[in-house]
């Protein structure tokens, strides 16, 4: 059975294990703060390298940012991570292939493979972290568009410039659907801009009617991209991912989204593959590759 | 080189006509109005059936409403078709294949052979008339999604309902970027019921100032749309056709949403497989089929 060593790169840590062909993780991820020079994320990833290349038929890579076609590159700048990143030469740390995908596109692969969008012909995949992520599975077969940066959830959710988006623009659907967007709002309707996201979710805990109206009008504003999302694509399912969707009532989404949408009804699910699905999918798609 | 007997099936007018595999009409479409009876419907597509049944390899029918995946039937009603249209069994029409296709996919699928989008691995095409088609292509392939309704432009422009929209819903792209649309728009921003489309167009066609602003708003929600899409697709081009394209100024909208958008500039074209393209595409498709 193949092997790949895996790595998740992302803007506070790196972590990195060896998964193997049915997307099993064979030894506990190892977990490092991410650097703050390209040298010294470079000098990570080698030392792993050095220690299991030997072991594993190929090197895979879930990273933050866009990644091209080919998968040898991140393309352009992440916000997150170091200036000058995407011009790290990865294919040049190993003598063994080096596959590079978008965290948020590999961690929606993982669902599909081994989580909650097994056998979906039609998948769409939401990150509710500090930003959002999405991945979008048609046919077996990531979405990625011309240059690879496709599935990013930078629709707008009013055209007259209320809320600034993280990506430099006006009213995204990720400065309103993610985990940043709920503190946000919460200080629009409490105004109060020391609330936190912490407040709200433990306000929500004790019935705290003020928390439930915040928390009720960021789950609505989830709930309105993914009614877009459905009539788009209509999908067999909608998955929801990452550390914010343990806060939202799936149920009541599924239900809100099926009643407005001219498509057929789509399945609202919580992710199930775990905290290392970046990882997982794109180890399973390095190990497919070669 | 194979034919097509093609029909394009809308709600106030059927055209008929037969295509070859180049695209080329072999004859002047004929032109009915859409009747009000399903049997009339019938009975219109069974008398160019007897006529030209012999003659080409399959069936060709661009459709108004969903086109399930098989390409077979209609799913679902359409409002601006009869009651109950959906339940024609075209199959039973002819002893050829009748191979039927949403109309706006099928115009996207013209332009991508012979028009605007040749060469695109991904395309987004746009219809505005009436209302906003879709019609998106991937790879060579039309996304359909799970049940065939995919390419709904029924995203939600404002979350707090302000306008209705045909669908039953509120606020949809289709509701801001279509014909009527643009009457609406008029009417709010005139605070006049009587505007009219023709009066927009041929206010700024005579400089009027006030028109001018009414058509740059439209313009302007039509633009926010495609930056969305464009986020979400990562198209090469995005093509606008229908009757209300020729209102809008392409060069405009491609510098702002290139300005705006996270992933790398697309192309904003004109349609160019003109006003049959939605019979001539279903013809290309019913030919690849057959």
């Amino acid at each position: 059975m193949k092997q790949a060593l895996a790595f998740d790169i992302g803007g506070t840590k790196i972590y990195s294990t060896v998964i193997d062909e049915s997307g099993k993780l064979l030894q506990e991820p190892e977990k490092f703060a991410t650097p703050k020079t390209i040298d010294e994320i470079k000098n990570i990833l080698i030392s792993q390298i050095n220690k299991y290349e030997q072991q594993v038929d190929v090197i895979a890579i879930a990273t933050a940012g866009a990644v091209n076609n080919e998968n040898t590159a991140v393309i352009g700048s992440t916000g997150n991570l170091v200036e000058g990143y995407y011009t790290i030469n990865f294919q040049g740390l190993s003598k063994k292939r080096v596959f590079l995908e978008n965290d948020a596109n590999a961690a929606a692969w993982a669902e599909y493979k081994i989580g909650a969008s097994r056998g979906a012909k039609v998948s769409v995949m939401l990150t509710l972290g500090t930003g959002v992520g999405g991945g979008i599975i048609i046919d077996n077969k990531l979405l990625k568009g011309k240059s690879g940066a496709a599935g990013e959830m930078h629709f707008k959710m009013y055209p007259d410039k209320r809320r600034k988006c993280s990506c430099g623009s006006w009213d995204c659907y990720e400065a309103y659907a993610s985990g940043t967007a709920l503190k946000i709002t919460a200080e629009e309707m409490l105004n109060n801009k020391n609330v936190t996201t912490y407040d709200v979710v433990e306000g929500v805990k004790k019935g705290d009617k003020k928390m439930i109206d915040v928390l009720n009008r960021w789950q609505n504003d989830i709930t309105i991209g993914i009614m877009g999302l459905a009539n788009i694509f209509d999908p067999d399912c909608v998955v929801l991912s990452g550390s914010m969707a343990q806060f939202v009532d799936i149920k009541t989404i599924e239900e809100k989204v099926n009643a407005d949408i001219v498509t057929t009804p789509t399945s609202i699910r919580l992710a199930t593959a775990g905290n290392y699905s970046g990882m997982i999918g794109a180890a399973l798609l390095a190990m497919e590759a070669v």
